[in-house]
């Protein structure tokens, strides 16, 4: 046997690390250097999400020694990369996905950039990559806007989507905090997601593989929270579904969508008409944009209950079934509303109602007042020109 | 009110998909071209882990429709990504460490290199990018270690250490199955991990974040894995710490070190001397190479319990409090094996016993054996000639 050995007490000295005395990210220092060699552009009906790009990109890098260097707005195309940076290696990237629209004066409009630029913050911090001066990186953004102002379609339901994204270039694999990292923004001019009207969409509760976890990485916008998904949601498309619905713990909590947060509309055990989904306390959901729009709007409207709780696979079940369920809805950047016709969960499909026009009412409504606000039909602080 | 709806079974058609009809990873294809600017060579004394690469890189490179193309070795070097690529945005990658030693007699050795390739096709298929056999891709590896044998440091210790990384190339921002992948190799000479001895490393065990839980892909060696292990890391380091013990559920079960897996040697509740691990079970910790060896190792010698299980702190602490621990070590590529000379938990610091020669006899004999295999004084089976 061995001896009981002395326990000692957690003291130990702390270090100091700050990113802070460098140079920012400088919009007055952007460098131009413009195509010679414009891309070829896809007539707006053909758009398909994510695969046509803008002429032009944003780069911004940044290092250790001397913070961010000068903003470079040159032609999109390939990134000379190290491949041991390591971006490659252990994920340290994360991203953000905005809209530009044209409004009907040709004016270009924002929605909330400051929402994203305080998110991406949020997730480079936690990566320990470098954070920026969010309005400093918007005023870099309209730039390059500006510059491929041609590429943002016009018409109801066409914008620009806009993909800020963060990497380590850090050419090391030791397991390490990055010395040098990079933002780059990338846009790609899409379309309506529902040409022809709102096409509701089926989930699959997917009761086997779990997005995220309490203590894990859930609610910052980071490639790992993606990679995973992508297995499973093909299986689910396989099975006819058209997104997977994640759950978390053994009485199956709904969280979200992983492209989109997730809205049900019911009369509650109580009888009274409410709103809700998942909250942002157990930190294993995205702070959606649009989440936040749809539950600031609700609440102005003051005409129903608005709650953000934690909900069970049987408490949906149970609205369905005894007819309480109104409508249910995702909320994104890239579709903005998507009406919910389906949950297929444990073996059995659970019809959600949709009332005329392929949406519900509330839905509906909602939508409209968001994308007007975000085309510049409805004037609002929310919608900024660029 | 609305009225309860029909409930549907679940019977949809299933689509087929498979990547194996097309051309597969063929090493007699391998085109060479060699660099005419070799890299600035770094005294082997002197070398830093993961900072120094050969001159040369594979790269292979996979699409959709027509299977992996020819292997090419050629000058390491930045590779051309396109900003759109969806490792970028989704994490779409991942890799595996492994490591090539000279022998005595100068013959070049790989040590387990089947187990690897078969942890990366794990991998990669996982985050639906191509698999591949395992053995062809080692004969690629290995005409990489030979145009680049002058790289390998002599000596005991010392060896190449080997990246191969799966990345998706696919250029487009929609969260889809790639359809374009490649996988490359870097070579990296390395020292021994304790030049002048064993240096027993101190942990911190983590009440705060999850690497990973079960329906997640703790299990496979993904980049998405380590991205949120860096902050906790810095975080542990400034107090002191080496590295953390990743622990998971209310009971915090003890899962891995995030480069290693974590072996105690005790004396259990029963009085018998038992080697512990955790399982692989439950999905959430890394099937290390090394894991395997050590595990395959003490069952052969047969002199004491060898037991794969869920360990909690509260069984830790009690054999530490109660004099049961005999020792402790971690596990992994880089050092081979680690002794743990303490744990910190819940605010406590927990002494591990470490023996003469800081290491524990047993981390001490099982260290001897395995890195003589690695290096070819003990010849075994799982030493591989290049």
């Amino acid at each position: 046997m061995f001896l009981p050995r002395v326990i000692h007490s957690l003291k130990r000295p702390a270090c100091a690390r700050s990113f802070s005395a460098l140079a920012g990210v400088d919009p007055s220092k952007i460098n131009v250097t413009k195509t010679t060699q414009p891309r070829e552009r896809v007539a707006k009906e053909n758009l398909l999400f994510g695969q046509t790009f803008t002429d032009h990109m944003l780069t911004v890098d940044w290092h250790r020694d001397h913070g961010w260097s000068s903003p470079e707005i040159s032609p999109y195309g390939p990134m000379s990369m190290d491949p041991a940076a390591s971006v490659f290696h252990y994920a340290l990237e994360c991203f953000e996905g905005m809209k530009a629209y044209k409004d009907a004066d040709d004016q270009i409009r924002l929605f909330r950039p400051d929402c994203n630029m305080e998110r991406m913050n949020n997730s480079m911090e936690r990566l320990s990559l470098p954070t920026f001066d969010g309005d400093a990186m918007t005023e870099c953004l309209k730039e390059l806007i500006r510059i491929d102002k041609d590429w943002i379609p016009q018409g109801e339901g066409y914008s620009l989507y806009i993909r800020p994204t963060g990497i380590s270039t850090h050419p090391s694999i030791g397991v390490s905090t990055p010395s040098s990292a990079r933002v780059f923004i990338i846009m790609s001019p899409v379309g309506p997601y529902y040409p022809e009207g709102f096409n509701p969409i089926s989930l699959y509760a997917d009761t086997e593989n779990v997005r995220a976890w309490p203590g894990g990485m859930g609610n910052k916008k980071v490639g790992g929270n993606y990679a995973p998904t992508i297995m499973p949601a093909f299986e689910a498309a396989k099975k006819g579904y058209s997104q997977i619905l994640w759950l978390y713990g053994e009485d199956h909590q709904v969280t979200e969508v992983g492209t989109m947060n997730l809205f049900f509309f019911w009369h509650n055990e109580d009888g009274e008409r409410e709103l809700v989904t998942a909250p942002l306390s157990r930190g294993d959901i995205l702070p959606g944009v649009t989440r936040r729009c749809v539950l600031e709007l609700a609440r102005s409207w003051g005409e129903f209950k608005v709650t953000e709780k934690n909900i069970t696979m049987a408490e949906v079940t149970s609205a369905v079934k005894e007819g309480r369920m109104i409508e249910a809805f995702g909320s994104g950047t890239a579709a903005v509303l998507s009406p919910i016709k389906l949950i297929a969960y444990d073996g059995t499909e659970y019809d959600i109602p949709i009332a005329a026009g392929n949406s519900g009412e509330l839905c509906h409504r909602m939508w409209q007042t968001i994308t007007s606000i975000q085309d510049g039909r409805l004037e609002h602080e929310w919608s900024v020109l660029v």
